[in-house]
């Protein structure tokens, strides 16, 4: 079996973009960071979301069952930290111009892309769950802007 | 509904690294450009790739249940096109130093880091499937290569 830090020190050279993914709804509001996002597919549009079990997030996504994907620009860097640190839901969310999308889920007005979601199906596997989000709406924010990504552990701009 | 072309605008703008995912074995060989990878879990490591059901390299991934995920660097660039166009699974392979990896998957030499998997899973999703991989071996090629990053239909490359 493969050791956990090999694993990671491996996987760190898998480059990917970086999202907050927010929720709101009867299960509160909760944010995340989120690097393993990817598209599934494209007729109906669906991404994939993989959310750890014991993220401080998991229930409010579980119960919500709607999930808003804001996929991070340079803009936004100082979101990168505080959406993956211990912090309190409602202080995540200070000091950045977030607006209410059709499904509740915030989103980030400063975002490159967003996508408005249902979390049609979840599947759990270990120590994750896969949530399967079919998209309500698309909104775009500032596609002017670097892109970032993350890569060998940190946090780079692509234009 | 969001329509298809909407969609693929919106998640161009979602990067992400480029793979070039083999396997081999009784299915036959095959291989195939993916950007949609992901890490799942590090205890055990485990990592997800989203395959189209029409793929030239659906069978023969189903059949083996073996794959290899190769991570490309600058050094593979021109695997890129050639893995995702109609060319016959030989003429894919040719010209480039492949090795067997243990699962039988061939392993790119060149590759950042490879990742060779049993398919110890797997979960349909309209059009694609969801390939749920256990890290058999860690392969590394040359990590001193810049990465290779798809983003708003291009090639980009990450130092």
């Amino acid at each position: 079996m493969i050791e956990k830090k090999d694993y990671r020190d491996a996987v760190s050279r898998i480059s990917a973009a970086i999202c907050v993914v927010t929720t709101n709804g009867i299960g509160g509001l909760a944010g995340f960071t989120a690097s393993a996002v990817c598209s599934l597919t494209d007729s109906p549009g669906m991404l994939l979301v993989c959310l750890q079990i014991k993220s401080s997030a998991y229930q409010a996504v579980k119960t919500n069952q709607v999930v808003c994907i804001n996929t991070l620009g340079a803009d936004s860097a100082q979101l990168v930290k505080r959406f993956s640190e211990k912090g309190s839901m409602v202080e995540r969310f200070k000091e950045v111009v977030w607006f209410e999308s059709s499904t509740g889920s915030p989103v980030l007005a400063n975002a490159m892309v967003s996508f408005d979601c249902d979390v049609i199906e979840t599947k759990c596997v270990e120590t994750h769950e896969i949530l399967l989000c079919r998209v309500r709406n698309i909104i775009y924010g500032n596609t002017d802007q670097h892109a970032l990504v993350y890569y060998n552990r940190q946090v780079h701009r692509l234009s």
